[in-house]
């Protein structure tokens, strides 16, 4: 099978992206044992150690490829985040603790400041002088930001802005930065000048002096103990009338002049805020590709000790198994390889997305709410699928992935929270079924009867589709069980694609139907939607699964190779299949599947799995990672060794003429 | 609602089942800060203080209970279960490493010594005078116990026994009490006498002297820091020609005279391993208790929040809504809640069936082949339902979920290993499986044309079974899609059962025929076995399921109160129709739920999750476990004193003239 072989080199600068060589770099730098977690520390002198790791990329000049060039910077922003992504390959608690620098506290003076609040703050950000937490969430008021309780209002008398925390549900937890080394923090807050209220806005606020004090008016708590990212000091803040100059006000999008007047480039409050927060959008972009890479770090892991470990002799009297070759391993395992794959080629197209919208490229309105929708429909697939995948691999790897220094625990660990920050995954996933809906009721608006007649359908009780051309129940029941023609037709990636958005526009038009239903009343529209919000999340999700599909399928093409082709074609139609085995119950109920076709289902992944298997290895030896990044004692080669060392014992026992085990009882003890 | 309420007390008393005062007193003792985990603890000091709370089991006398009277014991197994599987609440390290002294080392000298070995180690093994490793698993095999490579080889000479390891993979791992505070260790080795190889047995081999030296010929290593249950200090050991008294030989299944002659009072060597293995049992049994009782605090303090927490005013400008209103956060905690409560009766059963068999009421061999069976079908579903209602429940908290002192973290990382060992999830499920295969094969023999009719249905590729009176796929098209028809179908027990049944019996069906068909050719049939895998595993599971949705359907019948009855009846029907829900593509495409059904299932499950709502913190608060189990920082009710606070300022605000926001600004803030 060797002339089948995918080409691994090809593939891994493939999989690099259009970033490789920054991604190289850094993971370069992640291989270095200075900037790796070391996991005998306690949490205290684990947060010293990634504030020194911070200085570190500092001098290593590693952090201001997203700023200006008058800043010493490249105005690179994919391939800033391309390259903080691959830190967490070094220590998840890294790669957060430089996002809350400079990308949460830096990219806020960036982007809502003046080029006045660059000059004057941006210097002391970027190299660390001023280490700063992005003061936004608040105990009461997690993912509804708009609802912050913070107020900031303006005394024309001192051309000052009060900050203040009312109670305590509106102080900010949950900050990077805030319970030990945060000199200085960006403060949402709601502006009021003039007994009016203007909304959320971002100020520039000290809180510590030079020894680490609070300054006066400025409280906080350690968050103490967290479930992972111990090398990052979250904690809570809060103001007592602080006053902070007029100046303060981070005002790119929002100014109050000296005698109190607001002003704004951007007259409607609601898509004000929504475009101040839309700069902060960075966060779940790299989120995405952080996760995706966790993934493939103990995907990694795995597979090569899967490929090594053996357990059971079910076909041999003298050879155990190999993990790798039992069914319900390739399931656990290649299935997640091959959503591992979509996610990656998904995130080289999100972090396109984004460089386009933050260089300027291609930044209109539309393409900025494209970008955030985006975000938000993989940023929850990925986030999620780390932890499933993790915890996967931890488990495949039976006691061996319990202990510490094979990594896949503590990764778990550190990973866990990626699916609430930065915006909260189910709360991320509604904003884009609130997307798909208005979308659908766009379309509905526009078009002609073809979506009338999809209506109509609805109303009818039968969601069989027919815009995208797949074929109605009653022809998928003339073909009567031929497992040749089902595969046939569930490889066709027309097929595949029909399916995978048929869902989407289906449900969604379910959600919407609803809604109409429920007419303008307010508390019967709110009924309505709660009603209907977890299919809207579920059709969100397909939605981001069908960008992945399209992502991976529009990869394939780009790959030369033959046999690479071949190999990346079947762990496509695992992905996509698999999704569809998940959802199987929906496309029999909706009549987008036959019955006869979804009995063959199952078994056709098997049977690419079972093909999928010989390149497992190749697969994930791709992802590039080295022994310096997967760091397990499981990827050592050490499986192996033992193995070998074994089988040396029993052939010199069957070779020896006195062995204190005779042939026979070896062949029962092996039994 | 009040008169619709269940009894708390009453359902209170019903869910800590047949040894409620035994486990209350459990719960009394768990509740004791002594016994429980502090945080702040590295490994070493937390190694140090779960063995000093064993000591202080030992001095509240609570570890005898399964031991016989002539030791101070009460002979009594089930109770002695239910005692340890409510330390999990202290601390799940405290839960395990009882298990490891008193379940496991303590447990292989009663079941498998005979009256001498108890006199002679006994005491001292339930004083925590020696405290003992249980050397059964191996680095190189792990859940394939027969094939140990550690061999006890019988020297007639000096009338001993010679314990070693003949290379690296033969190590023993993972082993609680063998890094540091084990003195002797149960080891499993391959038992030879005059050449021939008689399989497993069990060896008592002092490892350690008073000074906690390893003694000559025994070494070891400490597994190090793990991903949870750190608490524990686990270890390996290995063995160089390790002499030990002939006597050493725990030999209720299995003697050597002294001068080498083998016996056995079961002459099958193979059912002599599994009946040695069956003593230890107990291990699955308690495992499944504490992980549904883990699932229990996880989710008492999830919907207490839940029921306290309000984000986003979706349908009122002033409040904002409670968590738990929300469909999509019913659907994520009230799913999970069903499933616990059915796991918790299903454990009852399981409790009574070891107790039965333990105690001598009811030993047969099926009696004890049942007990397994039982055992390896329920704990894989409790441990993985463990871990994946803690982190929908760490999740569902957001970022308060994630911070240590809210309990998920720590519980997530101590249970993740219940998955994997005394028993790997999948490799227990598969012997399920089997299991079900040879039922199924018996049943095929013994029976007439109604079987054979269902195999000739199989033969020819549909799968609609007729046993269970289900009506098949053309009866079900007949009703047309009338939702309340439809739900008076799934809400009938015989249906739910019928469902439940059915399709273990079509998947096994279908693996039994894969594995004829491969016929007697041995490759050819551990390929077949091979490829229908995940299928067998998935019918193993799919039982476990029937076995709780019986046991929770039993529990209903003997609840008295009429409300407690309607309340627990919807949320069996929850738990029973998201099992089909998630399965919903294998019940069309083998024809047993028609589409237009199948079609109103969510809908019907959501309407029935809406009802079961307001009795969510009742159905929690029976659970019966006091804030000193929770310890949770946001059960304590400090969400509902801030949000107390917050509405006092903002009526204060809208009452007073000179606010510095005025009542406009706050609806604007409030938007």
């Amino acid at each position: 099978m060797s002339e089948n072989r995918i080409n691994v080199t090809a593939l891994s600068e493939q999989l690099l992206g259009p970033y490789a060589e920054i991604r190289k770099a850094s993971r370069a730098r992640a291989a270095n044992p200075q900037l790796q977690r070391d996991p005998l520390l306690g949490m205290d002198e684990h947060r010293e150690r990634v504030l020194g790791q911070l200085g570190i990329l500092v001098e290593q000049e590693a952090v201001q490829r997203a700023f200006p060039k008058e800043f010493g910077g490249f105005d690179d922003h994919g391939g800033s985040l391309a390259a903080f992504e691959e830190l967490v390959a070094a220590d998840p608690s890294l790669q957060i603790k430089a996002g809350v620098q400079w990308g949460l506290f830096a990219g806020a003076i960036l982007h809502l400041g003046s080029e006045e609040h660059h000059a004057k703050w941006l210097p002391d950000a970027m190299s660390l002088k001023t280490p700063g937490a992005f003061a936004m969430t608040e105990i009461g008021h997690g993912s509804d930001v708009a609802s912050v309780a913070t107020t900031a209002i303006y005394d024309e008398a001192t051309e000052e802005f009060v900050i203040h925390t009312p109670f305590k549900a509106a102080w900010k937890d949950y900050l990077g930065n805030a319970a030990l080394h945060g000199k200085a923090a960006t403060v949402f807050a709601q502006l009021i000048t003039k007994g009016v209220n203007h909304g959320v806005h971002c100020f520039y606020v000290p809180i510590r002096d030079e020894d680490g004090n609070f300054l006066d008016g400025v409280g906080g708590e350690d968050d103490g103990l967290k479930g992972g990212l111990n090398g990052i000091d979250n904690g809570r803040l809060h103001f007592t009338n602080v006053r902070v100059p007029r100046t303060n006000l981070l005002n790119r999008y929002g100014n109050v002049d000296a005698d109190g007047t607001y002003s704004s480039p951007i007259p409607s409050p609601g898509r004000r805020f929504f475009t101040m927060l839309g700069t902060l959008v960075q966060g779940r972009v790299s989120l995405d590709g952080a996760a995706t890479n966790a993934s493939k770090i103990a995907l990694q892991i795995a597979v090569t000790y899967g490929n090594q470990r053996r357990q059971f002799n079910s076909t041999s009297d003298t050879e155990e198994t190999t993990l790798l070759d039992y069914q319900r391993h390739q399931r656990r395992l290649i299935t997640r390889l091959a959503r591992t794959y979509a996610s990656s080629f998904a995130h080289d197209g999100l972090l396109d997305k984004f460089d386009a919208v933050f260089s300027g490229r291609a930044d209109s309105d539309d393409d900025r709410q494209d970008l955030e929708t985006l975000a938000a429909a993989l940023k929850p697939l990925s986030t999620w699928d780390a932890l499933d995948t993790i915890q996967e691999c931890r488990e495949a790897c039976g006691g061996a992935g319990f202990i510490a220094k094979n990594r896949f625990t503590q990764l778990y660990a550190d990973l866990d929270v990626y699916v609430t920050f930065e915006g909260d995954n189910n709360v991320l996933l509604q904003l884009v079924g609130k997307r798909l809906l208005t979308d659908y009721a766009a379309e509905f608006r526009k078009l002609d009867t073809g979506a009338m007649a999809l209506y109509a359908a609805k109303q009818a009780g039968t969601t069989a589709l027919h815009r995208s051309g797949l074929r109605s129940v009653g022809q998928a029941f003339a073909d009567i069980s031929d497992e040749r023609k089902s595969a046939n037709f569930f490889k066709d990636p027309e097929n595949q694609r029909a399916l995978l958005a048929d869902r989407i526009n289906a449900k969604v038009a379910s959600v919407a139907n609803a809604l109409r239903a429920a007419g303008k009343d307010k508390a019967k529209g709110a009924a309505a939607f709660n009603e209907n919000q977890d299919l809207l999340i579920s059709a969100a999700r397909d939605h981001g699964q069908l960008l992945r599909w399209e992502a991976f399928t529009a990869a394939i093409e780009k790959t030369g190779d033959p046999a690479t082709t071949e190999v990346l074609t079947w762990l496509r139609d695992v992905f996509a299949l698999s999704l569809i085995e998940d959802d199987l119950g929906w496309y029999l109920a909706n009549g987008l599947l036959s019955m006869q076709r979804a009995r063959t289902l199952s078994g056709y992944i098997n049977r690419l799995l079972a093909r999928l298997r010989p390149h497992a290895q190749d697969l994930v030896d791709a992802f590039g990672y080295t022994q310096d990044h997967l760091r397990a004692d499981i990827s050592s080669g050490g499986e192996a060794e033992r193995q070998d060392e074994a089988m040396e014992y029993f052939r010199k026992l069957r070779a020896s003429d006195n062995a204190p085990i005779s042939e026979k009882s070896l062949q029962k003890a092996k039994r």
